[in-house]
């Protein structure tokens, strides 16, 4: 990497989504900073996945930011409520699902615009995708279009006539199957992410959550098999 | 309070423009939800003055989040880095000074909107303020719209057709005369505040940082006294 390789914040979940975005990211020559969080999720180990990822796909550097959600509650992946499974592609269709973090994109895309400041990062890369999803509204392109609207005026560049820091979603209208698809393409070893809201206490994902379901309809509905192994 | 009583997240650092922000927040009759943030901050001791003033003005509830923006550096007011002193009103609106913290804006409202949806409160009020201020990108009119604007689609009410949740800056376009003459009418306890960035091991004000001239500069503008003692 020379000083002129542009510089990208990655969020990375751990996840089939954001590490395939990381994937793209760095495929598109970006220098990626991923950045995870432990926010009181209950999947916690998503975070050992999101180390994996971004060691295997070289990240020059991969930070956790510890934050406390539970304080506010109103989630089944924080709060002592249960998480849905087994629900119907129809299902998922309706309403915002209990497993809905309130603004959760939204602080974790500010803590990526503050270090995107810091370290002169011209890019913030995020794995939404507003297909094949729960339903969540901070997942939606005009969500992610006003936040980069947001986030040029919030920072120095919007005052100082630098050109401002743009928010990529690369997956934003993809399906899960060519999201895979596309992983599978960049080189992510899906082996080590992990999906699952609910996994059992030795990390088997359930296979019945919306995150698994969506995962495993992704993998047959683009002919590949999911290196994991699922309770059901 | 009643039930049909309007909620509203107030952030709170403790300062004369957010104490005075809650003052007139609860004066327009909403139930008030002081927030705060530990954030790494040298100057910590304004978060007792935040519980302070949430606790004289009557504020439903004052949540303290500890978050660490000293991981991403770029600031004097959380890294090493000196802390500028006496500084001319010209030198002041020339450019975004080193006390700029990134994002610390979008960081903060990120938490309230999330506290706010959970609490389903209708309105968020932040004491910021473009007349009287440093030059941070994240105090102006046109920040603040697009925050709302983001936070609209971010967020259940976005989704669900409900009101969404309005952002109110009530101070915005006052000076900060004005502020301490409203401040003083609404009741707020001056000497209960703290708005130094650098105060010395006893807790005293320098009188010397930008934030501490902005505030002397209103009082006496204002015709009144700083209740608070002063170093220099």
């Amino acid at each position: 990497m020379t000083s002129d390789t542009p510089r990208a914040v990655c969020l990375l979940s751990g996840g089939l989504d954001s590490s395939t975005c990381l994937a793209s990211a760095i495929h598109d020559g970006f220098e990626c900073y991923a950045i995870s969080f432990d926010y009181g999720q209950k999947h916690k180990l998503e975070l050992d996945a999101a180390a994996r990822v971004a060691a295997s796909l070289g990240a020059k550097r991969h930070l956790v930011v510890k934050i406390d959600l539970r304080m506010f509650g109103g989630s089944a992946l924080t709060d002592d409520i249960a998480v849905p499974k087994g629900r119907s592609s129809v299902e998922m269709g309706r309403g915002i699902p209990v497993t809905y973090v309130p603004a959760r994109n939204t602080i974790f895309l500010s803590f990526a615009l503050a270090w995107a400041e810091v370290i002169k990062a011209s890019d913030i890369f995020i794995g939404v995708n507003a297909i094949d999803y729960s339903g969540y509204p901070d997942c939606r392109p005009e969500y992610i279009e006003a936040f980069e609207k947001m986030a040029s005026l919030a920072t120095k560049a919007g005052v100082e006539g630098e050109t401002s820091i743009r928010i990529r979603a690369p997956l934003i209208r993809l399906s899960k199957a060519e999201i895979v698809t596309l992983g599978t393409r960049l080189g992510v070893d899906f082996a080590l992410t992990h999906s699952c809201y609910d996994p059992d206490v030795n990390g088997i994902s359930c296979g019945e959550c919306d995150s698994c379901q969506l995962r495993l309809k992704g993998f047959v509905e683009a002919g590949l098999t999911d290196p994991l192994p699922y309770a059901k």
